[in-house]
């Protein structure tokens, strides 16, 4: 049964890595035509998506999956649009593939180019959103990665129609079709032989809750390209500026509590004054945020205890991704560093002072991928830094760290010139 | 028993990560002078260290080893003062920590750096080679890293003794002495537990042979930068200039056999004129080198065949290290870059001809760290690329890929600095 399953995967990714070679030797103009008949494809075969997305959320009701999953699930003609939307916008975007990144000639008169090539084939591993398997598919193309789809059992249909329509639009434009391989496997087994494919798959990529992300990770032999995981801090300290604080605090916990980048828990300084403190927690608490708080800050504030419900230990470490915030009062700046140091995980952590020497303090010591000063946690994002298209936010410190555009689907290769050099 | 030693390693490891800290704060003057300092350590303590080499020699003597690993485990006053000579060539090298990378202004206001950080804790597993000890830990204090340290039983005491110097050295210059630590556990566990302690430590290298590099590979849930195994090419086109391949050849197989950037297999273009194709083979047949010819080669050099072995099929992917080399017939330039897909390990790869068109489709298709047109593949080198210290050679393609240099050792962090900017 495994041997089975495996022979007929490592066939699809056999057909991916021959078809990367080929890719690589693509220029920017005929990849980005591909990514623009995709959008075409996808128009045009907009009846048949719906219709499969119909029959993976009539399925997933009968399953009895709440109402978020099958929002998650759905597809509809705005979403098309906007992915279609999305491949013109990278369509535009330049192409990092052939970049001289840096070029020397050595004192024997070797020439050494070091030039960004594509890093072959990618995998990913995904849930319920059909439209990761366009957007994935999509940023594979443009930085002439071949790339393995494995989403999740529920979007199969939706999943393998449009897989379907990008396949077509690289027929229509002369590159590999093999270049979009979708395993329509549901066991974990298809996911675990993805995952140890060295030679054959050159980087997963998982993308979804931290428990597909654990799985991955303990599962791959090949190298993962961590994302997600955001438990992320706003430190208020005694220098902080009352507005300003409030300001990012809000915005960082309830702007859009789901992702990644939304602070889970606040720290505040004992010495910023009582009266703040006072008014921010009940201007949190009138904002419908729920406050976990350590004994401390239910101490200091005897008129908000009702409405302050115990932190237990477990409150830290836990991305709520909803409207509840973690409260914790710290007796130093020290205290606050080393609560972020053993809580964190390095995603992005904030600090709120008007005192810049203690910002700076905080910011050259937090050890995460992005630090801020007087600014919500929720700028770590592609777009917010500027980038073009995002990948994810990695929180793993090799290779990427941080916001991820396409540079990080590449990887560079020595290119040395002679004249019959030795050694 | 194992969650005894569990604890221990953890306790070595979290006192590793503490320091890392402190260590991350330093700068480039402070590290350079506990460099130094270790050189100093080293020539003072030169007896004691040596009499401990000397006990690990008799020991593994006493254990059967052979001549040439106990030349590996062997320290003598001149290896001594080598890594001495070591450690203050790389006090003298730039410091890649701090470096501004990029600096950007958003439309919002917000100032965004990426600087670049220390990794934070490295972890190395390694052979017999007690000169690692002290190569590696210089290498991570450089670059403002702590580091947990696994050599092999064989060289303990040796390993202890360098350790304790470098250690001295730590505290003699006010640098936190925890940065060093070595694991004295024999037992594979020891390694297990290294390469699972997920949070603790950041990367893992593996510094040995192939077998070593799986096992970590294979085990390793922390990020890995692998180096090391090369099976590498070198292809003669049929526009080839005799004097450039005879002299190419040469020097990639036998200048240093024994190392990852030496040629294993010869591939020549059938059409190549015959008579230089016999005088090549004779000439490396003169030279000491061992032929594993396939059945095409031998059929068109009947005069040679007794002295050509016949190749079978494992001959294409081994990595001889010795003065053997694998010789194939091939039909068309194709035919080489797919032998060199279907064989290669993705390390150095080279083609001699004095067609450029024919060199430039080579250097393209190749997918490999380093790829070389008329010269030798032994070129594949820190030193050889002018970098100045050199952690390894990675064949992966993510993080670094060929030689690495000291910022192989470091990762970047996100700073960004506003004025209240919320989302």
């Amino acid at each position: 049964m495994e041997s089975a399953l495996k022979e007929k995967l490592y066939g699809q990714m056999k057909l991916a890595k021959e078809a990367s070679r080929q890719l690589a030797r693509f220029k920017q103009e005929a990849k980005d035509a591909a990514l623009c008949e995709a959008g075409r494809q996808l128009l045009q075969n907009q009846t048949a998506i719906l219709a499969a997305n119909e029959q993976d959320l009539i399925k997933a009701q009968q399953d009895g999956q709440p109402a978020a999953y099958l929002e998650r699930l759905r597809l509809t003609p705005e979403r098309l649009q906007d992915l279609v939307d999305s491949l013109h916008q990278l369509a535009k975007q330049t192409d990092p593939v052939g970049e001289i990144m840096e070029r020397w000639t050595r004192p024997n008169g070797l020439v050494i180019e070091q030039i960004r090539v594509p890093l072959g084939v990618v995998g990913i591993v995904y849930e319920a959103r059909p439209n990761v398997t366009v957007d994935a598919a999509a940023i594979a193309l443009k930085t002439g990665n071949a790339i393995v789809l494995r989403g999740s059992r529920s979007a199969l249909s939706s999943n393998l129609a449009l897989t379907e329509c990008i396949r077509k639009a690289l027929v229509q434009s002369g590159l590999p079709e093999e270049a979009v391989q979708y395993l329509p496997y549901p066991d974990h087994e298809a996911v675990d032989l993805l995952c140890t494919a060295n030679g054959l798959i050159d980087v997963i990529i998982p993308r979804g809750g931290a428990s597909l992300i654990q799985r991955v990770l303990q599962k791959s032999t090949v190298a993962v390209l961590e994302t997600g995981v955001g438990n992320c801090h706003v430190y208020i300290d005694k220098t902080a500026d009352y507005d300003m604080a409030e300001a990012i605090i809000l915005n960082a916990k309830s702007s859009r509590p789901a992702v990644c980048n939304a602070a889970e828990t606040l720290l505040v300084h004992r010495s910023w004054p009582q009266d703040l403190q006072n008014r921010l927690l009940a201007k949190l608490l009138s904002a419908g945020i729920e406050l976990r708080a350590c004994e401390k800050t239910r101490l200091l504030h005897p008129a908000l205890a009702n409405r302050l419900a115990a932190a237990s230990s477990a409150d830290w470490d836990t991305e709520y991704l909803s409207l509840t915030l973690a409260v914790a009062t710290v007796d130093s700046l020290d205290d606050a560093i080393g609560h972020i140091e053993s809580h964190g995980t390095g995603h992005s952590e904030a600090i709120v002072a008007s005192d810049n020497d203690r910002a700076e303090l905080f910011l050259s010591r937090v050890d995460a991928a992005a630090v801020y000063h007087n600014a919500s946690t929720r700028f770590t994002d592609g777009g917010e830094f500027g980038f073009g298209a995002e990948i994810g936010i990695s929180t793993q410190k090799l290779h990427a760290r941080g916001p991820m555009g396409l540079t990080a689907l590449t990887t560079s290769k020595y290119v040395v010139r002679g004249s019959g050099q030795i050694r």
